[in-house]
């Protein structure tokens, strides 16, 4: 069979794998699609040398069917479609005994610190699986695990009914947690440097800012009577977009830091303060955040199908890459691993 | 009668004010003590010059008698013992109608915005008023205030019995903190550069670390098993204080910041990010702060008395302000207007 391989800085392979059949608690999944996100590129990059080692195979966010069971896996059958939540955690770190495994101390991200889904038979735990309807596209079904960040991101960012809320970055992960809070009833507002991502945005009925034509903290107060938005995600990942979020923000409102920023940004703390405002880090996610999001994108509230820009075959994986870093209107890329759906 | 004046940068002076009988619905108070707080010094400073005038009262840390009701003032009698919530909201902006009153977005904080309590005889709206325990030491009751300060912080914290808090500053606010945040239960650490403070925080039973001789967060992680403190309090106002707070926080734990901090600061929100911390801005108090201060001084669970490192009368104001410029070992410096107690 095949995988496809990181190879180091900027270099990508494809070429012959190793089945590997499931061992006692392990199941195989024939991979049907696998997303490229963001963190995968910073991998391609080279920015996270120290963790994912060259000739490793990434991938995290998939669909498939089961195709065999290891020893004492009960509960599934071969020809089930499911996903995966690509957590591994140890159990044992004050993390996991204060019941945050899914931030544990020791975390195995599968797909970047054990290997991933981009290959076409995948073998993993089986405690690791998450069903998916019968009837879901599996295409779709691989956006769950992105949909599933963003439903964690709008929980720790306590978004109800009728509140003003504000989304800085219309990516991917910026759209779903947009279509997630609209869901839970709230106003929501997009912020997007990017002209094609605004139409997007602007398609799927979102009002958005252009942040290069109006000053957003201004312009928010506008449409909220001089309140600030009661929630605003920061998904941009840059200075700009960070200081935006934070001078948007309602009194007692919520920041949500949804976005890595590896450098240490410049943060006007007395507005925290003077505002008594809280600041949240939202992190991956629980598996009720992950079952959530099958209904979401199941129920068709997270449009997954226009979100997908571009299916390439696994022979060709590269080119997903190289679709994700040229394009700045393409949002998802899914890799195709087998003739399934 | 006396008060005393902000005349402008570095200057205080003492002299007549006029006596002005209680309206509808005010009282008039003969003020025992005046504490005087760090924003009274930023003021001094000449820090808060557009919003403070010159020859204007300060005082806003205080405790007194009542000497007059105005009209239509029921359920107090002229000689009752009483402390001021020095806040009036405007009731209208978003912040009120949402029940942040205590953060109104038009606040009037009395003693910096409107006329304080540097003076023999007070006049103000009944309804600021906070009613003190007959027993309870007048110069004991000047500490309400920055008590219910402390209060508050600890509430917006959500501490809990049995867990690690690490309180970085141990100037009043740092200490008082650590004190309401010991009676719930929590497992106080005081971080302070200063000796002399280290030692009073020594002598009040609190474990102390001198961050000039260890690196704190590592400190922190070995005496709490690896997972960090539960909630840091930010009460220093510097980068190198943030920094050790925000460092020393367990996966999910709290960061309040107490301190103002004029300049914009360098944050690791990858930190925040990583490991889902929450930040949340801590701003003066609710009536329930109040009352819950004066419990807490009258039952001797906050050590007032050792608190205080000194009163001089009102004719001397100004070596208050000095006092607290210059020792590094003084806490609560009071003035007292009156012969009361």
């Amino acid at each position: 069979m095949l995988a496809a391989y990181y190879e180091g800085p900027g270099a990508v392979s494809v070429g012959e794998a190793t089945d590997v059949p499931p061992g006692p608690g392990e199941v195989q999944i024939a991979v049907a699609y696998t997303g490229i996100c963001g963190t995968d590129l910073h991998v391609l990059h080279g920015a996270m040398e120290g963790r994912v080692a060259h000739h490793s195979v990434l991938g995290h966010e998939m669909s498939g069917r089961l195709v065999a069971l290891g020893p004492g896996v009960t509960g599934w059958s071969v020809g089930d479609p499911v996903t995966v939540m690509p957590l591994r955690w140890c159990g044992t770190c004050p993390a996991c005994l204060a019941g945050n495994s899914h931030v544990c101390q020791n975390l195995d991200f599968v797909g970047l610190d054990s290997p991933g889904s981009l290959q076409q038979r995948w073998t993993v735990p089986a405690d690791l699986l998450v069903r998916l309807p019968a009837g879901l596209p599996l295409d779709r079904a691989a956006l769950v695990e992105p949909t599933a960040v963003a439903v964690h991101d709008v929980r720790r960012g306590e978004v109800s009914a009728g509140e003003p809320v504000l989304v800085v970055g219309a990516g991917p992960i910026g759209l779903l947690i947009a279509c997630v809070a609209r869901e839970e009833g709230a106003d929501v507002t997009l912020v997007e440097v990017d002209a094609q991502r605004r139409a997007l945005a602007g398609r799927l009925g979102f009002a958005v800012l252009d942040p290069t034509a109006c000053a957003v903290p201004e312009e928010v107060e506008r449409r909220t009577a001089g309140a600030g938005a009661s929630v605003a995600f920061e998904v941009s990942g840059s200075q700009p977009g960070l200081d935006a979020a934070l001078a948007s923000v309602a009194v007692r409102g919520r920041l949500v830091v949804v976005a890595i920023h590896p450098p240490h940004r410049d943060v006007d703390l007395r507005r925290v303060f003077w505002r008594e405002l809280t600041v949240h880090g939202a992190r991956v996610y629980r598996r009720t955040d992950f079952e959530r999001a099958v209904e979401l994108i199941a129920g068709g509230v997270v449009p997954a199908a226009e979100l997908i820009s571009r299916v390439v075959p696994l022979t060709s994986a590269e080119d997903a890459f190289q679709a994700l870093e040229s394009g700045t209107g393409v949002m998802k890329v899914l890799v195709r691993s087998g003739d399934d759906d």
